[in-house]
């Protein structure tokens, strides 16, 4: 039996999610919010716990381009579990949707716990990770996500990338791939405290390195790291007394007139070719 | 000696440069704009021909953030030159600037020349070209540019990307690369033609393809062929009759849960290798 529409943007369920939408908010109630079918569907495939769903309800099941079919499907198996699923009138779900591309559904979903021990647990043996540090553009973040889940790395940690974690734009732009790779958040220290301990190589992208990337070895437990385009990594990651013995300054070849990549390509051109060389040393 | 400053919106100088934020208008007239002082100068060295230079008058040397001293050295650069640089109010300069991340200066370009002879009278020997097709969002094109000047790719061909290709996102996503890496745009039946009377092995990304990029010969004359993320590549080229006995249908694997790689991280991750083939088997 459907729930009763929501007409009223001050109804107060509809006021606590749409204030979601406030970063400030999100960390204090340790909530956040899912737009899109893909996403909503990826983060409950990934063990997401949802709280509630909120449609468009003139919508229907139009205004689904993309994954025709899809919406449908999630909201059957919505239906089928009992989960509850307001319908909202449109100016009642403008509140909760973000940006332009909608598509007529958001998931009230509760932040999944990160931690260091969670993290490792996930982990198989011989992790390779990706270490992205001072990343703060939320859309960077996402694309990273998204070549990270193409690759097939095992896990990233997001060293002082500030705590917003489940920004829109993460999820978007990662198209709901943060929900399924392993992740951690922590500081440039602790980072390096924990790779170490588990005898990681720590291998740094740097732009003024002299080691092209593809003369490593990445098949032991390995940890490429990113900075920012603009800024690069902070001095630690250049400091083979932090990093340990083995770890490795990298560079990606730069061989037109721009002086760096923008980091999801610089980190998707990293991932392929150590899962190549991992590939290829399988026994 | 400094040209006057421009205050009113509609002088005829600032009307027709601020017209060409149309497409249309682009098309018409072959004279574009070029935001950024590290686009305008790229354009410059990679032999554009400007016209004429706008500057905000009030910024003066500031709001360079991630380009210190460089405009200035491009302004000091024009005016040794002689070069037109037309100072303009505030309110001026937003009617010609695109977007909000503005840096004070805008110039007025006329559209270069592209066609297959200048774009094989470009080429070296044993080329690795790209073929993007039916990509549509200028960001997509202008970031494989990037990616391609970052690589090394020897030119693009846009097959079918439409006839807007001096869109001001393309400028700003290449990072104004796309004045650099030599390009030419065609239809698809054209791009096939040219290719095959050339020999090029044609190696297609199909999302579906059994063969693995990573295992074919990227070391004669090759081009690799990209296609929307959406809608992928079109029947031509999936069709051997088409491209040729030596053509490939190659796929970049992927072991997530997301069925493709953003286009500019894809076209990335084969760039890199095919380069890194090249370098290997290189005498």
């Amino acid at each position: 039996m459907p729930l009763p529409l929501i007409t009223s943007p001050s109804n107060p369920r509809v006021k606590h999610a749409a204030a979601l939408r406030e970063s400030r908010r999100r960390r204090k109630s340790g909530e956040f919010l899912i737009d899109g079918v893909r996403e909503i569907d990826r983060a409950r495939k990934s063990g997401v716990r949802l709280l509630e769903v909120y449609i468009e309800a003139e919508q229907g099941e139009k205004g689904l381009p993309t994954a025709p079919g899809a919406k449908k499907d999630l909201l059957d198996e919505l239906e089928r579990t009992h989960f509850p699923v307001w319908p909202v009138i449109r100016s009642v779900f403008a509140k909760l949707a973000f940006g332009q591309r909608n598509e007529g559904i958001v998931a009230l979903a509760e932040e999944p716990a990160r931690g260091f021990d969670l993290f490792e647990s996930q982990l198989p043996e011989n992790p390779l990770l990706c270490v992205l540090e001072r990343i703060e553009k939320p859309g960077n973040i996402g694309a990273v996500f998204r070549s990270a889940d193409g690759a097939g790395l095992d896990g990233i940690i997001l060293a002082d990338c500030g705590d917003d974690l489940w920004h829109p734009n993460i999820i978007r732009s990662s198209l709901g791939t943060v929900f399924r790779v392993p992740c951690v958040a922590a500081s440039a220290g602790e980072t390096i405290a924990w790779l170490r301990a588990r005898h990681f190589r720590i291998a740094s992208a740097i732009c003024d390195a002299a080691l092209p990337y593809s003369e490593i070895d990445y098949t032991g437990a390995t940890a490429i790291v990113l900075g920012s385009e603009d800024e690069g990594l902070t001095p630690i990651w250049h400091d083979k007394g932090k990093t340990g013995p083995d770890s490795a300054a990298i560079v990606l070849p730069m061989r037109g007139i721009a002086d760096s990549l923008n980091i999801s390509n610089a980190a998707a051109v990293l991932f392929y070719h150590a899962l190549l060389q991992r590939e290829a040393n399988r026994p």
